[in-house]
């Protein structure tokens, strides 16, 4: 079995305790917390501590703090030649105190508390220093997911980019949606079932094979008329901006 | 049993005809097609023709072709005071010539050949003229999708105008994020189930409280990092257009 102890207690740190919980792999054997507040509901389950300083014995500490902290935390373990890695997909591992063995364990999925999730389906990328210390992160990342990926930090750089494409820029277009259809009664859910087969069509085709639409065909008379509908000079620049890019990809 | 005529061979027509086909409350007793080539294929399950001449009765025309050839289909029918309707999202429904009873059958999804899709998700978006002619619509729709409603041309307008944001702009944002993240090697798959989650989680809650991200946070240093690892000028003008937005929606 391995020993783990996870360090922070945010949307990531609580989705992988829970993760953790229902694997025989992987015992977390602490929960570490600056404000104790935030894991005390789960002491009867795990050792929990505010003291980095009462910090046990493990094979990993798994820091899943803001990214900012992450670096600071690292240099107050008060150990060393442990293997300490990050939940980041953005911080390099060299950010990591290299009094350390180093590595990234990133979740590649939008985590709330609230939302329950099977953590099987999330992609996990890794990164190591050393061989040895990837065989046992690859280990811990099979335990709880079914894509767990080696990703070098330049590659995890672009995924977290790609991520804010795909979920928090996809999301706004859904809120300018909703802005549309709502400003004439019309209701935002009629789009749904939408939302979802985009979604669907593009895990099976590429986004390039899945393009269709009045940018795509060249309809300049449905963009026109598009365009004249938006009132809202802003959904007018994004829709100007997002049909160049389409025919910037697909040409004219 | 309702009868129908279904008046053009493309993506929404031939998922109507397929969609009728499994219902018992409406019978296609004819398919008409400019090209009989492209409905020739059925011509033993349902009468086919390409001369407007030879249409027989039926309660309803449903003419489904592009959006430039209604007007002028609607005009050479050979017949008046039937029920005749468009199923396209942007023409109104004054386009078909007023020698018959009008409407609008407006299937909101993308439709194409190859998918198959089950029809009874998909929501279809209602207008007559008459009240009568709403009541036999409203059946017909009832007869294939479960999520019918009534809707008035300016509503139709800025739900199709909302369906290029969710669909064809998403798709596209789902490109940038396959360009960015092949680009150095990792791999575009990892996204695929954020890209589910993200259309999934707006089923249940509002785009505007699904949101997250750096824009929301007001993260100016992971913004930051992201538009100096955006080497495409195109990509960070779109990066800094929706991360705007999503300020402007939320406040900075």
């Amino acid at each position: 079995m391995i020993s783990a102890v996870i360090l922070g207690a945010g949307n990531v740190a609580t989705h992988l305790y829970k993760a953790f919980e229902i694997t025989d792999k992987v015992s977390v054997v602490q929960w570490y917390n600056r404000e104790l507040s935030k894991v005390i509901n789960f002491k009867n389950d795990v050792d929990v501590t505010d003291d980095v300083s009462k910090l046990k014995p493990a094979d990993i500490y798994i820091i899943s703090v803001t990214d900012d902290a992450i670096a600071n935390l690292s240099r107050q373990l008060p150990f060393k030649n442990r293997l300490v890695v990050h939940t980041s997909g953005t911080v390099n591992i060299h950010d990591l105190d290299k009094k350390n063995r180093r590595g990234v364990f990133y979740p590649l999925q939008t985590l709330s508390k609230s939302v329950l999730i099977d953590f099987k389906t999330v992609p996990v990328c890794l990164e190591t220093l050393e061989k040895e210390d990837y065989k046992l992160l690859k280990k811990i990342g099979n335990a709880i997911s079914n894509h767990v990926k080696k990703v070098n930090s330049d590659q995890r750089a672009a995924l977290h980019l790609g991520a804010v494409f795909v979920n928090n820029f996809t999301n706004q277009l859904y809120r300018l949606a909703h802005e549309i259809t709502e400003s004439t009664g019309a209701e935002f859910d009629m789009l749904k079932p939408l939302i979802l087969e985009t979604a669907h069509k593009v895990q099976e085709h590429s986004p390039f094979r899945s393009q269709t639409g009045p940018a795509l065909r060249g309809d300049t008379s449905t963009i026109k008329a598009h365009l004249k509908l938006l009132q809202n000079q802003r959904h007018k620049a994004i829709y100007e901006m997002l049909t160049q890019s389409i025919i910037n990809t697909h040409g004219s």
